[in-house]
């Protein structure tokens, strides 16, 4: 579906222009939070009550911005659902999809990998994404149809067709959780088996961007939340990437599990490489 | 033993102003090789190429400039060592061992996550170490007995004792090198259980500098060179930070499999991980 037909050009740039100045001025104040002397070695629940706070902050600033203008759009985000309890639900109406603060472990130990991320869905088609980490003052934006941006200059996605020359984003963390352990180390034996390098930066939303701008080939996540992954998602499409669900098929903004790609040759092998490591039973990884 | 002990104050400052100089000349031409569009999306052969190019080219200006006010001293170096094709040896004279570019395929992918890393050995002690990520304007510095630096304020490792609050960097790329995969594998499961968080950079001297001004709490990694590490592992000891030999035993720079950590606590704890991690033989990672 073109955008064009989705919602006028129009509509979507003045949408952009909103976002854009919310997004930087909310920018600003993230930074001043990363660079607080106040927020450093704090024990970890002391950390989250800080990073909730600006978290907070930076989505009340956003919400409050485009319900001022567009009374009658939506949001999904994560702060939104904690409060309202309810699983959201995507509708034909315009929603914002917000994630405040991507990479809230990285804010806390100021490292400056984190990023506000916002996509804005329209009919359920996704038309605009924007990704902006103030810290390395790393701005990425995109409009459905329109290409993908890094601080104005336009990107893409790089050319590696071969897994054995990609470079993957991959969360491992993400074996910290026991319910996804077992899955997420048989995929990264076979994902970092196969790919030249292998890198965790702990933000979804900057690792979409990375492959859009060819810093990785590939980012593989499951079992994260659409406002993880919204943002990037039209960012890396815009470069000329592929975006597919874990399976290969279709993606989806609700149940987010993805591999973002710089081509088709890619997906299609990555997808290969995550069937074999999902149905792998004889453990041993020599 | 204390730096007096080695050798005097006033020639390792001396020393200390020849490299500084030294590396941030070589900081220009490694930026400029970052920064040029010619680097981009290479096939992964050409791309060693180039990197080689700037590898050498950086060495050498390291190297001369060093022999020229001092040409009784030795190096330890990646090209050095693929030149002369003997192992190297460390002695007791003055030793610089020196990394021209850790990172090489950040470097070469345009992530601005790669250094040049400089260790000076005097009778076997490293004396001094200096990093510098000359795309971030990152400079880290060191002399044994008088502090870590982060671009000339002082820096110091976390206060963290408790894995289950520590963020850990790891070199998830590893396990694409078949004779050290069942290893990586296991102890990746097992750290990555157990820590809040895990990162890979694709830089030990970066991830070692990372740990001494608390981004990351530990850092651990086998089977790498002495020039991978030497810089940085002065830099995290200077910070208050602890680095031992992977067993826990003595950390020896020539063969350098380490923990590098913010406290002996979690040393001690990454310690035991790693042997559980050693000792699975049954693989279900449930």
């Amino acid at each position: 579906m073109s955008t064009a037909s989705v919602t006028g050009d129009l509509e979507i740039e003045q949408y952009f222009k909103l976002i854009q100045n919310l997004i930087l001025k909310c920018g600003t104040i993230m930074n001043e939070g990363f660079l607080s002397k106040q927020t450093k070695f704090k024990t970890k629940s002391a950390f989250y009550d800080i990073v909730s706070e600006y978290d907070k902050k930076i989505e009340d600033i956003i919400i409050n911005g485009i319900s001022e203008e567009y009374p009658t759009h939506k949001f999904i985000g994560e702060e939104e659902q904690a409060e309202s309890k309810i699983e959201a639900l995507l509708t034909d109406d315009p929603t914002w999809i917000i994630d405040p603060i991507d990479g809230t472990t990285n804010f806390m130990k100021k490292i400056p990998q984190a990023c506000i991320s916002v996509g804005l869905s329209i009919k359920k088609q996704l038309v605009l994404g924007i990704v902006y980490n103030p810290m390395l003052n790393e701005l990425f934006a995109a409009k459905t149809g329109h290409g993908a941006f890094f601080n104005g200059e336009q990107i893409h996605a790089s050319r590696i067709c071969d897994v054995k020359e990609a470079v993957l984003g991959y969360e491992i963390s993400l074996i910290h959780d026991k319910r996804v352990r077992d899955k997420n180390v048989k995929r990264i034996y076979k994902l970092a088996s196969n790919c030249t390098g292998t890198r965790c930066v702990g933000s979804a939303a900057l690792s979409l961007c990375y492959v859009a701008m060819g810093r990785f080939d590939a980012y593989h996540v499951d079992d994260l939340k659409p406002w993880d992954i919204a943002g990037g998602a039209v960012i890396l499409r815009e470069a000329g990437g592929v975006v597919t669900h874990t399976s290969g098929g279709e993606f989806n903004i609700m149940k987010p599990d993805l591999i973002g790609s710089s081509t088709t040759e890619l997906n299609k092998q990555i997808v290969e490489l995550i069937k074999e490591a999902d149905s792998i039973t004889d453990y041993t990884f020599e």
